[in-house]
Parts: structure tokens; C-alpha cells; sequence
């Protein structure tokens, strides 16, 4: 357990990544109790500053030499190897370690943790590690929790449409970069994603197993079974890349256990701390990526029923990847830790 | 029914729409017999000339005076009052009115018809009107019609990825016009859609009704159990319009009526007339709407078990919206009439 301090010492892997950036904005913007800062990222940007509350922090290169004494959280959000190696290392030595890969998330003695669907799990962090969920998985489950706990959900067929910021800052690049040469006549270039991804569509998420499932397709079924601890629930996914910078959206599909009118979905969902409904389809409102970028919240919309099945019902979730799906979900944790 | 004739008399009611613009391409590629053409537009057109198998044709403008004496087809895609209005009285006048609207699709005395799939549905057309089929129907009822006869089909559930040409021209424009805008950092405009849809998403097409449901969403449902035949087919959708300039895509989820293997879905689907199968993500080889732009086939890719269902499948379905799904599949059925 974590001492009482009026500030702590924090860690960031991979500071200058998408998710890295927005968590100093986050740190920043909730007023997090940070006594100082540690940014790492690779050698290439080592050496950059980086403002937060109020301060300037340099860069440090992340080697196997970086000494972390004295640190209180480490957020990581790099890639696998580093969340693998200093995921272990640190959480070994006594850091609270915040890990965003999908490295850890499925360890039966590692919580998988969106605050306000499962802080318990917290109470048990035996390795010093907690996960935070795919960025598709967080909003699946804040959505399907107040459903779970009022009717009992039975099965969620999910198709994600999922932005570019969700691989990192390079696809964002990559996104604008051929976006910019197609205006201009030119000719593109695809090297973060396997295709041109400007005016595209990917269905192609992570890597495929042998089942042609992709990875993210798996990920999501399996972790929304671990956070909502609901062993037996079938989920079915389907991962799509889309040429929009931030947010994710999601149309959810599920069958209910028991009746619930739109309505009552409704009114279940607004109560659901982190949610906001928004579904007013006469006014032309409803959940769009443009208008949930940089905001906390799970976005809700377009709740109506499934007529295709007893209890069927239709969702549509949008909620920032990098906030929410990523930074603010870890920073979330840490303050739960901080309050004890 | 039609007189064989070595030439026919073809009219375009909207011919210098995106999908007018395709018929067009689409009788020169194909070499339809043509006897004549005869294009028409709004006041705004008229006077264009447009090339169809070597030969210029000048584009009318569409009056209520407008003579249709001797026309043997008419291709309408314009407004739905424009069907309503002609398609009604040329139908009445002996010609063969092929109609892309919505008005006459649902009606008991209109085939609603993909040749693939529902050809002889052509022989009864007692009000002289032939309906073809929402663009996201279309490719839907392509993939189930072989699944539906092999194993029988239970529940479908579908949600698209629209492109703005399924809008038309005014949409493409706008989708450029407001990605170069963007690119520039100035302001956009949203005229053709309630709000940006450069780098955006937007569940919804068509009008909403009561319960919330997107006009395309009902469309898509009832189409589908009318071209199957299978009124009893249960069907939900969630439509979303995307970034994209061409195509719509959808992924498919589908309850069969009996077991069938990944396998033996692809070895259906690849025997299929108008239906490639392209499906080794190993090799990272999925369906893409920049890949099937331009293409007349439906592209059907990911197709894997669904374990959350007994007899589950998902599949990842693309098809160009201004060929199969629209102009294509009328030509199609001019072609069928022609041949009796």
C-alpha cells in the first residue's frame, strides 16, 4: 500500500507517445498530486521539455541504466517489450505500476480496471500492476454495466470504428500525410498501417489468429469478461480502422436478459458515472467523433430496440481513445490509489 | 413485354448524378444494344453532352412536357418525387421503368430485384415498374442468398460503413471540399449533412422515425426479407455514414439455421455469380473500398465463426454503391429483360 503524501513521484514510458502527451495534459488538468515528474521516451526524443502544472520537465532516454528510486507511479504506454521488461521490473520494486499494453491484462493476479465499472478489483494488485483495458474495451464496458447490474446482459455483438490515434502519433501523421498528397495529386505512402488508410477503411486491427479473428477482436471479448466478471458472456467483435483522428466509436449490439425499454436504457446509462446519454435523433443529436474528442466522457446515443430478438438492444458509444480509452482511465487509477 | 429489337431506347432520368454518370458507363462497358439515349436532367444540366458508345448525347431538361414516345427503358435515380411522378406514367406507358428510389420497393405489385438473387421475380411487372434494391441491401442479400439456400439464415446483424456517394455527387463534393478546407486550416461548411463528415462519422441515414431508427435501417430489413423471400427473417441494422468516396462496407453478423464451416461459407459465397471472395488475413489480404472502387463484384472477406452463437458467422462485405449497388445492378436487369 501505497503511503500518504501530500505529493507523488511520477513516472511516464513513453511521454512524448499520443497516450504519453495527453496524460501530462490529464495530470495536469485533474490537479494530480505530483511532488515531480519523470518523462522517458527513446533515445530520438530525450532531451525535449514538456510542461505540466506549471513546470518544465526534460525528456530522459529510457535504458536499462534508468534508475526509478524514489518513484511513486509509473504509467506505462510504449510498446509491449518495454511494458513486459519495466512493467516487471518496477512493480517489483514497489511502484504503482499503471500499464496500458495488453501485456498483463488477462494475468489472473493483475486487475483489469476501469474505475468506475470495477475500483475494487483494485484491492488486490499482488505484483504491483494494473491494467487498463484496450481503448475499445473501456467504453464496451462502461456502457454494458448498468446494463449488466439492471437485466443481465447475454450477448454483445460489437463493431468498433476506430481512429488512427489509437496505433499512436505516427498514424496520425500518416493519416494527414496522405490525406495532404491526395489533395495535391500525389501519390501516397502506407507505413504504418499495411494500406492507404485516407478515404479507407481497415478491417484489420492487431494481428489475425489462425481463426481469422483479429487480435483486438479477441482482446475485447475476453476483457470485457474480466472486467464485468461475467465468465459466461458471449461477446463477438469486429475491429475497423477508420480515417478519423480521435475517438472510437462502437455499435453495440446486445441481448438483454431480461426486458428493458429504450427509455429505461436510457436512464440506466445518464446514472452511470462517466457516461453522458445523448440521443435526442428528432434534433439530429447523437454521439460523433469530432464532438467527443478531448472530453472525458462515454458518449451514448442511438439507443433503440433490437426488434430482431426478445430483448435485443442497439447502442452507439463514442468516447476519446486517448482520454478515457487511455490517459485519463490510468490517471482514474491513480488517484483511486492515491485515496486508498 | 418487350419487343426483341436489335436496339433499344434507353432514357436517364437524372443522368448527370453519380449514378446517372455510371449507367452511362456502365451501358458503353457492357455494350448494352442501344438504339438511342436520351438524358435527362434538371433546368441547371441541360444542354451538357455526355459520350455513351462513341456517340455524343445532349442532356434534356426534365419537364412535365418532356415526350418519352418511343422510350423502351428509363433509368430513374433523381428524387423520390421525380419516381413518384415518372415512374408511375412511363411505367403506365409500356416502358420499362428501372427505379433506384425507395417509392416503389415495398409495393406488392413492384419487383424489388437483384438479378443474382431474385431474377424471376421479373416476370411479374404488372405496373411496368422494376425497384432496385437501397445500395446496402444489395450486397447484403448477395452474401446471405447462398448461405440462406445452403443452411438457412436466422438473424442478421449488420452494420454499415457508408460512402457519400451513396448521397451523390453533392456529397463527394463536399467531403473534399471540406478535407481541403481542413487542410488549410480554414472553417467547413456542412451543407449536404448536418455536420462535418471530413474525419468524422455520422450515425445517420436517411430520416429517423419514432423509435429511433434510421430510415436506411428499416429499408435495409424490410428489402432484404422481400428479396429473399423469407418475411420471417430477422434483421436489425445500424447504418453510419464514413469518410469515404466510394463503397460501403458492412460488417455482417448471421445466425444460420444449421452448422457451416468457415470453409464451406467461402466455398458458397466464391460460387456465387457477381461475388469474389477475398479472405487471407494471413496474408493480410481483406476487402477494401479503395480496392473494390470501379469493381462490379461484391467483395467478401473475414469471414470466421462466431463463437458467442451456436451457428454464428461474421463476415466483412464490400461493394462499389454506384455500381452493384446501384447502377450496375439496373443495367443488369435491363439486360434480363432484353433477353426475355
Amino acid at each position: 500500500m501505497l503511503k500518504k503524501k501530500s505529493g507523488y513521484v511520477v513516472a511516464i514510458l513513453g511521454a512524448t507517445g499520443a497516450v504519453g502527451k495527453e496524460t501530462l495534459e490529464i495530470l495536469e488538468g485533474r490537479r494530480f498530486p505530483l511532488a515531480s515528474l519523470r518523462l522517458f521516451a527513446s533515445k530520438r526524443s530525450a532531451g525535449e521539455v514538456m510542461s505540466c502544472q506549471g513546470k518544465e520537465w526534460k525528456v530522459e532516454e529510457l535504458t536499462t541504466e534508468s534508475s526509478f528510486t524514489g518513484v511513486d507511479f509509473a504509467f506505462i504506454s510504449a510498446t509491449d517489450a518495454i511494458s513486459r521488461e519495466y512493467g516487471q521490473r518496477l512493480g517489483a520494486a514497489g511502484v504503482v505500476v499503471i500499464d496500458d499494453s495488453g501485456v498483463f491484462r488477462m494475468e489472473a493476479d493483475v486487475p483489469l480496471v476501469v474505475p468506475e465499472v470495477n475500483a475494487h478489483a483494485l484491492t488486490a494488485m499482488p505484483r504491483g500492476i494494473v491494467s487498463i483495458p484496450n481503448c475499445t474495451t473501456t467504453p464496451l464496458v462502461m456502457a454494458l454495466k448498468p446494463l449488466q447490474d439492471a437485466v443481465g446482459v447475454k450477448r454483445v455483438v460489437v463493431t468498433t470504428f476506430q481512429s488512427v490515434s489509437g496505433t499512436g502519433a505516427a498514424a496520425m501523421d500518416e493519416l494527414m500525410t496522405q490525406t495532404k498528397d491526395l489533395m495535391s495529386f500525389r501519390d501516397t505512402k502506407a507505413n504504418v498501417y499495411p494500406y492507404q488508410i485516407a478515404f479507407n477503411l481497415l478491417p484489420h486491427i492487431g494481428s489475425f489468429n489462425d481463426g481469422g479473428d483479429c487480435s483486438e477482436e479477441v482482446k475485447i471479448a475476453r476483457e470485457t469478461r474480466k472486467i464485468l466478471e461475467t465468465p459466461a458472456l458471449r461477446v463477438t467483435a469486429t475491429t475497423v480502422r477508420v480515417p478519423v483522428l480521435r475517438c472510437h466509436s462502437e455499435a453495440i449490439n446486445v441481448e438483454l436478459g431480461r426486458p428493458l425499454k429504450p427509455n429505461e436504457a436510457r436512464a440506466l446509462l445518464a446514472a452511470m458515472p462517466g457516461v453522458i446519454v445523448y440521443d435526442d435523433p428528432a434534433k439530429k443529436l447523437y454521439p460523433m467523433p469530432l464532438d467527443a474528442t478531448g472530453k472525458d466522457e462515454v458518449y451514448i446515443g442511438r439507443v433503440r430496440e433490437d426488434e430482431s430478438i426478445t430483448n435485443g438492444l442497439n447502442l452507439w458509444v463514442v468516447s476519446d481513445n486517448l482520454r478515457k480509452g487511455a490517459a485519463l482511465n490510468a490517471v482514474q487509477i491513480a488517484e483511486y490509489v492515491v485515496r486508498g
